[in-house]
């Protein structure tokens, strides 16, 4: 069960003019469950992605960098079960028979389509009955596809994760709806397992390679649930050029507006991915400032947000919040900058706004603190921590969920 | 319980002339159990330590390293149950009255003292409780008392840790005994939470102060359970001198032969710790070759070592074996010298000697593997991965547990 999240409504999900989602049961892995999904993209659309930094990087993911040398993209393809990955030069000749295949039907080069995996590691994609699945998906496309293609391109996630906002102003009206999947092997570096966001806006290619980057910072970035980086991460933003938004340059009227909310979006489903972590039942934020710099921030933020330790106890709702401070010690692992960070610079607090309380300074317990206290907020579903590292001016936030039994479960279940 | 290991008999623990251990309930932080640990060094005796690189260091960790500037060490104490960790100056000035207590009841001076504590970061040390309790403990002095100390030492440890060797050859006879304690927030980085080794050979000051990081670098500095540094690691050796053993100089006759017996010992504590490790139901060994450095295969070790999704699959002996692909590739999180590793020369084995088979090669799967064979190994209490990243000629091992459903349970339920 996710904490706090539910769905979109699939009317919640606005359409975005020149994009159509398709999606059927290939039996890619399973049987009976939709696993294949094709977005269709109008002729001008331009695409820019991020993805993952994993050595053993996925078959598609690698065919995905080479198609986006060159414009034109018209069509995705994602297919859940099978990761594609670890699956050598087998693995890269069928995450071309697949974007072939796909391209014959819808008359398009081989190059104008992405291909996109999630599931097993080190198995073959069985690529023949991925191909015979694509008619179906094509014969389903449609604009409000979104809700059930964002179910389709779901692994051990509970729930399915899409975010939509539409925004409305004297110059321009613009739509930007997105979906992504994951709850587990989550710690992306450049994205997640799978995104995708579309808007109708019309984005200059260089502005948009550098908003998907930047989206990416700020939202999937950002995330944690084991700390294991995928070797699948591909975060995709499409901007159709249906709409009347046109963003030519920064300086186009709206364009900060614009950003912001493909960020939000883009934010939304990053989140939305640690309140579905796997087996999660607390969704934690964890704001550190103080620092040098960012990396560092980081640094901190994930020391803390990937020690099972910490995750055990929030889980068991028990403040023992000295993990905390021995996860903050040695995250020099991390980033040797902190080598030198001085305990009694930091401070460590719990909960947020007035409820804030203040656990630890000078190198230990807060005078102030009490134990009654602590024990209160770590019963919520939602929990805060803030770290001042007193050392700089810099802040980031990472967002991690607990670590439960379920965790246990799934991860030990996932193939059977 | 603990995989395939067993506390060593009391009369498996050799006698080291010169060390005598005493043990008492001094009610730290529950009742009715062994927490007080005082070890009685004969003069002349000389002493070695490392201690944890995390930067929230405990309170006892300063101490130690202050006292240790000076030779003339003469007294040990333990506490487990509050690692005096997280506990600001008021923690420091309990860890020096703790070795003042002892000092004037054995008439030293405090110096002479090294302090250790282990337990829950964050609450304050009951240091008239500990200071109650030392008449009783040196009271019980003696020297067959290293199997009652290891018991005394354990926290979470499901079973006592200690290890024993003698030499005897033309020159001289010298022995080796030595306890650890460890189950949780174990990824040492100089030592684990507390070992304690001693001989009855005498070294000079240099030699031992090489050794101990030698025989950490071979032993603590290997083990992982849940990739948590923790504040009060200390790894302490010790040589009383009291034999006949003498090594002044590395040439010394026997002294190689004497270091292989140390770092022996410390190796048996270390994989004992892993071998109970918090919820461990399997053992598994990471051996990597082929790196450019040790450092590097070390990082790639620990990455596979430290993932959750190949921890939770050893538990479920379930041959998932695309996890350790994927750890691998971002193994260069832990060290960036790995960024520029190719897939495609890693090659990944399960199992060991004439067992052994390749699972991975080229970036894929080994057109060998057999997934039945896998699984089978999989099934074994004692695993081992062999892993060559195919750029060099350094190699590293790892040693480490699964992450089980009672990992949480423990860690939930640690505090209350």
């Amino acid at each position: 069960m996710p904490v706090n999240y539910a769905t979109p409504a699939a009317d919640q999900l606005h359409v975005v003019a020149g994009v159509r989602l398709g999606v059927t049961e290939a039996g890619i892995r399973k049987a009976n469950r939709r696993d294949l999904t094709v977005i269709e993209l109008a002729a001008g659309s331009r695409v820019a992605g991020v993805f993952t930094k994993n050595r053993f990087c996925a078959a598609p993911v690698q065919v995905c960098r080479e198609h986006l040398k060159q414009e034109g993209i018209r069509a995705l393809v994602i297919n859940t079960g099978i990761a594609n990955a670890g699956t050598g030069e087998s693995g890269m000749e069928a995450a071309r028979q697949t974007c072939a295949a796909l391209s014959r039907l819808m008359e398009l080069r081989a190059t104008q389509v992405l291909p996109f995996s999630t599931g097993v590691i080190l198995e073959p994609l069985p690529v023949n009955r991925l191909k015979a699945g694509l008619p179906a998906a094509l014969s389903t496309l449609k604009a409000d596809g979104w809700h059930a293609a964002a179910h389709a391109i779901m692994t051990t996630d509970t729930v399915a994760k899409a975010a939509s906002r539409r925004i409305t102003n004297a110059n321009f009206s613009a739509t930007i709806t997105g979906m992504a999947k994951g709850a587990g092997m989550i710690r992306p570096n450049m994205a997640t397992m799978l995104g995708f966001v579309a808007t109708d806006a019309a984005i200059a290619q260089p502005m948009l390679e550098r908003l998907v980057k930047e989206a990416a910072d700020e939202s999937f970035n950002c995330i944690t649930v084991d700390g294991d980086t995928s070797t699948n991460d591909s975060f995709i933003l499409i901007a159709t050029g249906q709409g009347n938004a046109k963003f030519e340059t920064v300086t186009a009227p709206g364009w900060n507006e614009f950003k912001q909310a493909v960020i939000e979006v883009a934010r939304e489903l990053a989140q939305a991915i640690v309140r579905d972590g796997e087996g999660a039942t607390k969704y934690i934020e964890i704001a550190v400032e103080g620092g040098r710099s960012v990396t560092e921030c980081k640094a901190v933020g994930y020391a803390i947000g990937h020690s099972p330790l910490v995750k055990t106890a929030f889980f068991a709702s028990d403040p023992n919040l000295g993990r905390i401070l021995a996860a903050i010690g040695y995250a020099w692992n991390n980033d040797p900058a902190l080598a030198d960070l001085d305990d009694t610079d930091v401070k460590v607090w719990l909960g947020s706004g007035e409820n804030e309380i203040l656990v630890s300074e000078n190198g230990g317990r807060a005078a102030s603190y009490q134990e009654e206290a602590g024990a209160a907020m770590m019963k919520s579903a939602e929990i805060r921590i803030r770290v001042d590292l007193g050392r700089g001016s810099q802040a980031a936030k990472v967002w991690t969920c607990d670590l439960s039994y379920d965790y246990v479960k799934i991860n030990a279940d996932y193939r059977s």
